[in-house]
């Protein structure tokens, strides 16, 4: 089994990264091959544009899904794309490694999936959910927030987190075929004791250790709906 | 009145550009002064790191909202998010247009959230929602889209677009205390006639002329939590 981990965190002694070395040395014992992107350690370029191309199929009208797609025809994507690309064809399993910023992903995590799900390899036509170009693949979030467990929720101040993780879980990793397994998340964190972090850690540890016992999210099957994407009955 | 319209489009020729113009010329026919921030224009810098601060108070652990806090008592932001900072305290309306990239913000557009909506001065401590920073003033978002509006709703293929729009108008506009308006979102654009597309651009001219009459998402007031944002009764 091979595991990619892709890591969002400026600050390499964050409790985002602890939680990101946990996930990497357990992987591991387990038997596990690792990659790891740490984003900004890679100094990641977040912004899609025409330099995402060594050429480009229409310069004068740029549309990036369509260019996306001549450019995995033609292999013509700029390296750091190709890299990752690689990387996510090798792994069976995406771990995801962030703070919540603003209730979503921080922005060079959006502009690593911007650029690098591309138009027909993970996606197009009619291959979307369990069609998607990930299939068989899965993917999970590890995400750390300042928020209390009880703001979160169905009548709560904030709401359901599952409304706000919607973009990444169903609109993104789901769309293109990744069976997603619960999230893992850390409440709170800035203000919570060394103890309380330490548990976090055992537990994170636990939780990777029995990954095959979590039943993944539920998403739409496209069976369920007509060639318009009208529900069928 | 100031507009400040906040752009995030690689392709100056785009539909997205198209309605960002509209916007911008029907905003100056109503008299109103308006500035545009074009992102991918002014290359945006979307990263948040050690580099948004002249000076950092903690060098040796980096964390970002409380370097923004220390930041804005010593005026030591970087020059990019100071602009960026002052156009947003002129505006009493906020435009954000883009295209939807993975049902949520282009990763350029999302940095510019994540680096200028800095803590103590948008938020910070029970400064939000309705006593967030930035109450008086008004948000909408227009954008633009490739799938259908048959596609987003209850049970539909991809759910309510709400879900996936809230990180955006929930967890960031209306908990800084901007007060929401119905987004604008023109559907299935790569794919519909110049004639659509003309046409969807006079309902905008529209939609804008009668800003004043639309009403404001509902968002939490705080009124109605306790001291640990547990609901009241």
């Amino acid at each position: 089994m091979n595991v990619l981990i892709v890591h969002a965190h400026p600050e390499k002694l964050s409790f985002t990264a602890a939680l990101k070395n946990t996930a990497q040395q357990t992987f591991e014992q387990l038997g596990y091959t690792v990659e790891v992107s740490d984003l900004y350690e890679m100094n990641f370029n977040p912004i899609a544009s025409k330099d995402d191309f060594e050429q480009l199929n229409q310069p004068e009208y740029f549309n990036y899904a369509l260019e996306q797609r001549h450019a995995l025809k033609q292999q013509q994507f700029s390296k750091d794309i190709e890299i990752e690309i690689e990387k996510v064809k090798r792994a069976d399993l995406i771990l995801f490694s962030f703070p919540l910023y603003w209730t979503s992903v921080p922005a060079i995590l959006k502009g690593w999936i911007d650029r690098v799900f591309v138009s027909g390899l993970f996606y197009g036509g009619k291959r979307f959910y369990n069609h998607g170009g990930m299939t068989g693949k899965k993917a999970m979030l590890c995400l750390t927030l300042g928020g209390r467990s009880n703001m979160f929720g169905e009548n709560t101040v904030h709401g359901p987190i599952e409304h706000y993780l919607s973009s990444i879980q169903r609109g993104t990793l789901a769309y293109v075929g990744f069976e997603v397994l619960p999230p893992f998340m850390a409440y709170h964190v800035p203000y919570i004791s060394n103890e309380d972090r330490q548990n976090i850690l055992m537990n994170f540890e636990d939780y990777i250790k029995n990954l095959d016992d979590l039943e993944a999210l539920e998403f739409p099957h496209l069976e369920n709906f007509d060639e318009k994407m009208n529900p069928l009955k």
